[in-house]
């Protein structure tokens, strides 16, 4: 492991407030016999491995049109936004990128945030309240989740992918005001969301939707305006979505979009919002620079799920258990959490990079490696990396 | 108002939908009347005036140092990290920032958050839970305020910079476990919170205690190590600090400071750091370029507290009323949201750009205006700033 520690000397266990944290290393002992411990793994600018890790579906992160624009912004705006959005935080660069992001997807209009955990956490805690109920599925992601907790909504989590479900409770919820909260695609499996039954649903039930976008935008839709403009949800008055700039757009920052009326409603309340520093310039110029190369390279986005199918046959044909991908990314079942970390590991030694997702970040409990497709691997990149995950499987991951 | 927005229809009230989000424009009438509408102003690249209302407290965010780190470390290692920090989002220069952060602030471990936003969700929550008592200072920061109602923890609010009370709130908690989460500097006063006080009511109730240093780090304290460091705490077993990097440091991001077995308890379960993308590199690049030159150039730190210092000599004598500063801030009180707004409307025509803080970003309800002192303002910019700011007050904001 590679410490994130600045200080090589140990703790004092003499020091009178030493006990105060002590818990912590009872919980880090539980952990690590339930074989969830986390390391961080810094990588180096040139690494030669295949990265089918990361959320870089398009391979636009390290595009030399993106990295320069990101670097053209820093030195002609600054290398931070030096406030809030409010006050000095918000750059021309930033509206243009507001501006694009609306068009391209067909929204109204867009609020960028520093990311799209805040972004999430925005959107849902200013369109609901404590007078409101939130439906959501029990998949969602984890800045999902702390949205509607911070909301202090009345909050119901239904079954996975089943607008029965959700609903029933809009029929059975107790306050008139509700709002359905999911992903477009669960970022676990890759599996999307039904928008459209979800979206009948509010409408007959009055209720709103927030969309998380983040694993639809730059893969799905025309020319990879995302799920929600697939699903031609993204100009409808009662509909939210959120994306993030930092997968397929390879920067950093979410944003939100949605109906001028949110929008505005968010400027003036959502505290993730108003409370946080804007998005550093280069971040605004890379995704700006990357939403102009998927416009005018529209196939990029069906090459990452012509990869992504490619990766599920050759999976399978071997006889491995991977789920149906909607989109970019693939998980393939693991024995246990153990089993998982070691695969992951022999992979990486094989010169492949994969994800290992262990509880708490699987809500069914199930550990697997978890695989992204991206536009820009080549048949012997994608030879590669099926040899490496198929030659280093545990015996227990064949279906 | 530039309005965030991507096309220029207007919504159609005829749509079956179209009253799901309606109560919106209800908030908004009520937010106009009260004089609570925020609209975002894009500055432009090569605006002439004056700054007054940024965090940029040391002028590093336009220092060429800082914005050529960033641009090189966009080129180097790509526009974004690609993935949350535990998969891909980790480089090797981030891990190299967190060294030097700990260094530099004197603490045994660091680790960076994509914004000082969600490194206070994710210190707050993992360090607390439903069986913690957390007392906070009514005044902190909207951030961490979004932590302790996430944390689920019991929290009590006691008054404004009040040791006492503090004290009293630890006696009489019900859970054993319990937690001081205070800012070292409050955000609209810029008074210092009584750490050495505070550290000592902890140590007596066995609390310990999270500072959120964003407006300490890089003005107060041995060359700008922040207001922890000055009360010789960073080294504490029982404290955690947060920094911003998008403050005095002139990037984005934020940092946890602490520990080491707290650092590691935050790579484990922190889900506003295991669920969020990594620092975009370029931002982790210019964090660490500032730290360097702040480092080399201690005096910078200084320079700062002089400046907020003659601000408010230069205010007070021309009969404004003024807050103390300890640090970078200084806030003038104006006799009403409306007449902040027209005031900060007013220096912005004269070329100085001041903050405007209304409700609900105001905890006393007080509306004023914000300055922040910066270190690298001439002589003849504070004229100017002094100028346009007596020139253009509101009668009744005379003392």
């Amino acid at each position: 492991m590679n410490d994130p520690a600045g200080q090589p000397e140990p703790a004092d266990p003499t020091h009178p407030a030493e006990h105060v944290f002590a818990w912590l290393d009872d919980e880090a002992e539980r952990r690590s016999q339930a074989g969830l411990v986390r390391r961080l793994r810094p990588r180096s600018a040139t690494a030669e491995e295949i990265d089918l890790a990361g959320n870089d579906y398009l391979g636009l992160a390290r595009d030399k049109r993106v990295t320069s624009a990101a670097a053209a912004a820093a030195l002609r705006w600054g290398a931070g936004a030096t406030g809030s959005r409010l006050v000095t935080g918000t750059t021309e660069l930033h509206a243009e990128l507001e501006h694009a992001l609306a068009r391209f997807c067909g929204a109204e209009a867009a609020l960028v945030f520093s990311s799209g955990f805040t972004a999430n956490l925005g959107a849902i805690t200013t369109l609901s309240g404590r007078e409101s109920a939130i439906v959501t599925d029990n998949y969602i992601h984890a800045s999902l989740i702390e949205g509607c907790r911070l909301s202090r909504a009345d909050v119901a989590a239904v079954a996975h992918s089943d607008p029965e479900a959700v609903a029933h409770a809009l029929r059975t919820r107790r306050h008139s005001r509700a709002m359905v909260v999911t992903d477009s695609v669960f970022s676990v499996d890759g599996d999307k969301a039904p928008l459209p039954e979800l979206s009948a649903a509010c409408r007959e039930h009055g209720a709103g939707m927030i969309v998380d976008d983040a694993h639809g935008i730059g893969v799905l839709g025309e020319g990879g305006r995302g799920a929600v403009h697939e699903a031609g949800l993204t100009a409808e008055p009662d509909v939210v979505t959120t994306i993030t700039l930092s997968k397929a757009l390879g920067a950093q920052g979410g944003a939100v979009l949605g109906p001028r009326r949110v929008i505005r409603h968010l400027v003036d309340t959502a505290r993730s919002f108003i409370f946080d520093t804007g998005l550093a310039p280069s971040s605004a110029g890379a995704a700006l620079a990357a939403l102009g190369i998927l416009r005018d390279e529209p196939q990029r986005a069906t090459r990452v799920l012509d990869v992504a199918a490619e990766l599920v046959t050759r999976l399978r044909a071997a006889g491995l258990s991977t789920s149906d991908p909607d989109a970019a990314v693939v998980s393939v079942h693991a024995p246990s959490p153990e089993h998982a970390v070691a695969w992951a590991t022999r992979c990486a030694e094989k010169g492949v990079r994969v994800g290992c997702f262990r509880p708490p970040s699987v809500p069914d409990g199930v550990s697997r490696l978890r695989l992204t497709a991206r536009a820009d691997l080549t048949s012997t990149d994608l030879d590669a990396c099926v040899d490496a995950i198929t030659m280093t499987a545990p015996q227990d991951a064949a279906s």
